[in-house]
């Protein structure tokens, strides 16, 4: 066990903060419920972003930014919508503080209530909104569609418990919102985008992700269907790591968005918006950390390898220094790395800064790998070390790092694979899902009632329909009805 | 003149909103003061980002993400910084909205008055008194300095008047808090950002900035020395493109940050601040553009080519388009470059369409193009047309871009060293400064009480004290005492 990680054995829930903690991820703020990101979490995101940036940009998307303030109108516009995100919101009611004129309060600044807003601004929970005020300025004709705008940005929800990454009342996301001139356009723009979330999980991640619909009572407020991938974390709970919702007409119809095709008729527009968060560190945190700390996939590990030289005087130093200099001397645009050459840390304290920072692969260098010209190289995941020659060293270690990216999303599988079950008998399942042990493939009859009742009994929800799931004739878990097809049930983050 | 866009002799404050309506770089919202940044707008900052983003971490610098929300008391610790803050906050209040109970009423959904937040929170104008309550808790010996951090984000300030990118409620910018063990450090970081943003106005926007340091009443509130780099529009107004501060102390005797040296004594940190923000677009677009529209320095342009094929049927199109993928064959991570195969719209509109969003270079090809093997090239910003052959295009084209770059920076610089001016007369100044016709070195006695009878007596500001400026002696322009160097006053933005 690392010294300030606490064992998974021991208290999950401790081990995760622990992690985060010592990996320097992320730091609690004083302001409640918000987190600060810290400097290799934030190189993380960054990691996250650009990969999913490339990939919304090659499949036509740009990026646009929109205001962070909503008026407070707008958002009762859609129904449902209100409705989903009233109860947590940020509300700014004024626009200047002042002095207190009361010499003798502690509080020595107040606001000023001569700046009462007359309307209410939200500070965005989502944008949908607000961006459709806007497209319905834009669209007019059949030629200004389809419109593909993603939005990398903060938003605030007034959560009440809250969790570094997981939850937390401002989180930074990327929505997309799309407008779309027919309903089948709108649906492959959503399966789209959810099969770059799919991709973006599995491949860049190395987390395998089960991909499905909601359910009614868990889609998006304002959405007609809700998709989604979820994922399973060691704890055996789901984490939802990303939703990809079709809109329908909804908020078309809300902002009174039309657009005249080439026959001169007008319509109202479709929709799609959908989203991924810094939740998805979280999800990475908790699929593939382990008692030492963090273990970062190598496609998104802002170090991908960290050399640490060992010396012990200053000949040594030169010599060491060299070799250093000289394996790296083709690594730029190839492997991220970095050069650990602190003075005031010695070696073994620095491998254990690294191996908690997740750091893929370390190489270890002294005046004996110098003598032989060779590195040590430790993997993270697994600890073991290799003796490799320097020679053609750097395809070596391109393909060393692939080889940690499959195995980690291998284990991964391996694991969550092993932890899902069929279950018919709703006895077992409630015994099951207590700790919980897995993820259970149960039928169910589609009932909204059958579904608060598992939640209610259980704390379990239906995670998702699997878009995969075969036909088959069976009973409701909770009711004994028919079902032709299982869901995912689990406990979630 | 292009259609949509006045003239800058008619109206230069109209010709500034049309340019940015034609090439469709932002738009007013329908929140007070806010504006929404569209694709072509975004994808600018997202150039000039990526430039700033390499520049800061080139010099060691990381980055990270702080909360959007600061505690009114946290903002109110430092006595200047709030004193210059405080007339212009967003104030969230509240975290809840709900139903209103009176059905009769137009508004549907109120403030949930029993949401009511202990402490109201501020949106962060600016970041510091959050990041030093965090820098609190980091920094305890001189092994954790410096700290080196920047931040991408979003910040707001309560504008009574707006105007796209210039001035608007909410902005995007980075902002850089720096921790220090000595006061020198602090400094020399000040300087060095400085320096760096320099390098960015004058090597990627191509404006030729004016280096100097904010007089006291001109300085962030909160810093011991600001530094800025001003820049000229076209109107001979003033655009400040950028500030470093040297923060001293302030900051850390506020927040009680110390930390132990190597020989056990505790002292105060030493801190900078410095940014730059979406006001940025505004200055390239002042300074480049003509009565055509938006014209872009090729070092940030999100386009730096638009290719437009040319047919008039499928024979045509066929063989235009083939040449336009051979020669765009070796285009990838060399050129920025799209090509505008719409069918809908005629060449005519589209070479229109481009030269109002200001890409730098237009490629045509047609039949003949293609029979010739050879392009018409045209530039955006001197309206000249070649023909090039398709021999070693790429190279061309690549050295094409530097040349325009050049340029456009030659030309910028050409009219502000025109229109920078000697006075020594303060009726000559009060004359010139009306309409304004250019920047002017005049002596100035350092007293605050001159500086602000300028301001009030002609809306001039002393832009800066250039930092390269000679020792000369003279005459205060407005109260003849003796000075030894002289200002830059000009109007500015």
């Amino acid at each position: 066990m690392a010294k300030g990680i606490t064992t998974r054995a021991v208290d999950y829930s401790r081990w995760y903060t622990d992690v985060i903690a010592m990996a320097q991820l992320a730091d609690y703020s004083p302001v409640k419920g918000c987190m600060v990101i810290r400097p290799h979490g934030y190189a993380l995101w960054e990691q996250m972003r650009d990969a999913l940036d490339r990939m919304f940009k090659e499949t036509g998307h740009v990026n646009a930014y929109f205001p962070l303030f909503i008026p407070k109108s707008f958002l009762s516009r859609e129904a449902e919508h209100v409705e989903g995100f009233a109860k947590e919101c940020a509300v700014v009611t004024h626009s200047r503080l002042k002095k207190n004129p009361d010499e003798n309060s502690p509080e020595k600044i107040i606001v000023d209530e001569s700046s009462r807003l007359e309307e209410e601004l939200v500070i965005r929970p989502t944008s949908e909104t607000i961006i459709w005020a806007m497209y319905q300025k834009w669209i007019q004709s059949y030629r200004d569609l389809p419109i593909l705008i993603n939005q990398w940005a903060n938003v605030v929800r007034w959560e009440m418990r809250t969790r570094l990454f997981l939850r937390t009342t401002e989180f930074l996301w990327q929505e997309g919102h799309t407008a779309h001139a027919t309903p089948e356009e709108g649906e492959a723009e959503t399966l789209k985008i959810l099969e770059v979330y799919r991709q973006f999980a599995e491949d860049y991640m190395a987390i395998p992700v089960y991909v499905g619909i909601k359910t009614e009572s868990e889609k998006f407020a304002g959405a007609d269907r809700t998709y989604c991938i979820e994922a399973m974390m060691q704890d055996c709970k789901a984490l939802q790591a990303g939703t990809s919702h079709n809109l329908g007409q909804n908020f078309a119809k809300a902002f009174d968005v039309t657009y005249q095709s080439e026959d001169g008729k007008r319509s109202y527009v479709w929709a799609t918006s959908w989203g991924v968060s810094t939740r998805l560190i979280g999800a990475i945190i908790m699929t593939h950390s382990d008692d030492n700390g963090l273990v970062l996939p190598p496609a998104i590990a802002p170090i991908q390898i960290v050399l640490v030289p060992i010396w012990k005087d200053d000949t040594e130093k030169a010599k060491v220094m060299q070799m250093t200099t000289e394996i790296t001397s083709d690594w730029k645009g190839r492997i991220r790395f970095t050069i650990d050459q602190r003075d005031n840390y010695r070696p073994g304290w620095k491998f254990n800064e690294w191996e908690k920072k997740g750091i893929p692969l370390r190489i270890e260098i002294g005046p004996r790998e110098v003598e032989n010209r060779q590195v040590v190289l430790a993997s993270r995941d697994n600890g073991e070390k290799q003796i490799l020659s320097i020679d053609g060293l750097t395809d070596k270690l391109v393909h060393e790092l692939t080889v940690i990216q499959k195995r980690l999303y291998d284990k991964a599988l391996e694991f969550r694979n092993s932890h899902t079950f069929l279950v018919n008998d709703y006895a077992e399942f409630k015994k099951r899902i207590e700790a919980p042990d897995g993820f259970f493939l149960a039928h169910w009859c589609g009932e909204a009632a059958c579904e608060a009742r598992l939640q209610e009994e259980t704390k379990a929800t239906i995670r998702c329909i699997p878009l995969n799931a075969p036909v088959e004739s069976g009973k409701c878990l909770l009711c004994g009805k028919d079902s032709f097809r299982r869901v995912i049930m689990a406990k979630a983050y």
